[in-house]
């Protein structure tokens, strides 16, 4: 006689950013199914910003527990970090229990959860899971702003602020879009530089859309010059003014002279 | 006496991209106030994709209105169709009406709806309107094969597919992430392009996610080498192969040999 083993299910999940709700319909009903829900707190906050993003929304009746966040830059410390992480969770998807496990944004953009689901992945090769994809940061700023992410054939490159300007400024001089994450304390030198390329105007700045604290800005010019940001900050960067393509002149005329004369 | 006009409200939804129910909890409880919800068809398709990533949710009891949808590149074309596509719309927002408009994926993301908010801004300055980010396929894409959008400093560049190779190959080069869509007829240059950088092992593919004749590859070892691909298709290129973060090796030696030894 075989006494089978009891298998549970992970699900992580990309709740959105900050604006409340932006969860997809799809994860939250496979949130109502969870027996316990992890959502991590980043060790320099006081709260949970993916619970924040949740607000308004009944949690279900789960158990709930907080998952301090290692955002480290020591190797050894963050493979130690997401393998003890792993096998915490292997432990309780080896009861047989649904165990969903929330992160900011979008699950696989620039988020932590990738680690996580590959050290689960190795200490746990039956693993049985489904990553549910969110809403970006920057996704949400364009919205905020009608801002167009690509038009056309226009190339956008998403980066974390590099630590020297004169790498960011090649990077914005040769694609059409940039999303720059990260900005923190570089806020002012950005903001220079943005001035001496003559395109802030161009430009929208958002620092944790839909929390209390929030902060944005269309065309950079009520910023302060001399301020850091936090983490949560993220700004739009377009090389060239925008010019919708609807209000796009009419073609030139070259090519209306090339044009049959019916 | 003052006779008070009307007002209505314009809510743009990004639905998310195939797979069903991605759209935000948050979008979809806008939607159940919605008099008329217009959805966007492409007239080379018998159905609206928008309203497949609504399937299994039941629309609320508004007006639906179907509208055809212009992908010419002809710019006069481009200009009198969202004039007149706002024009009929302002005559709806004039009786009071909330109009519902549906884009698939992102709404700002490479998406015709950032020319409609204009056209409709422009003819109609007093608008109120919220729009609603959404879920883009090429973060569905990469939850579905868990393949990191971005780590660390990593730079990721989206871009539509271009026409020539040689730009192609320049752009990889240059980056350490891809995002390429729309790759239709040029699937074929594409795939000889990657085996030649040695990096088809690094990337996904995936057509029409979540749709009936979803195509999905992991590695791209078992795509056709001569066949086209339809529209909705995307691929994320990674350069150099993927070492999750909490896999490394230990420091190298020269850090280590700097440490004080305690």
């Amino acid at each position: 006689m075989t006494e089978s083993k009891l298998v549970g299910r992970f699900v992580g999940i990309g709740v959105g950013p900050g604006p409340a709700q932006l969860i997809s319909v799809a994860a939250w009903e496979e949130l109502q199914c969870c027996d316990l829900i992890c959502y991590p707190r980043a060790t320099s906050h006081e709260s949970s910003a993916a619970l924040h993003a949740l607000e308004g929304l009944e949690l279900p009746q789960a158990e709930l527990r907080e998952i301090f966040f290692e955002m480290s830059s020591d190797r050894d410390r963050l493979r130690t970090y997401y393998r003890e992480l792993a096998l915490s969770l292997r432990g309780e998807l080896e009861l047989g229990r649904q165990v969903g496990y929330l992160t900011l944004g979008d699950s696989m953009t620039y988020s932590t959860y990738g680690y996580l689901i590959n050290a689960l992945r190795e200490i746990y090769p039956q693993l049985r899971h489904r990553t549910y994809a969110g809403i970006t940061s920057f996704a949400a700023i364009a919205a905020h702003f009608d801002w167009p992410l690509g038009e056309g054939k226009e190339r956008v490159l998403l980066l974390p602020c590099p630590e020297g300007m004169p790498a960011l400024r090649a990077d914005i001089l040769t694609h059409d879009l940039v999303v720059l994450m990260k900005i923190g304390r570089r806020l002012p030198q950005v903001l220079a530089l943005l001035e001496e390329l003559g395109i802030s105007e161009n430009c929208v700045f958002a620092q944790r859309l839909g929390f209390a604290e929030e902060r944005t800005s269309c065309g950079l010019a009520d910023l302060p010059r001399d301020t850091e940001t936090g983490y949560l900050s993220t700004m739009l960067i377009r090389r060239e003014a925008h010019q919708p393509r609807h209000q796009l002149p009419t073609r030139p005329l070259r090519e209306t002279l090339s044009e049959p004369t019916a």
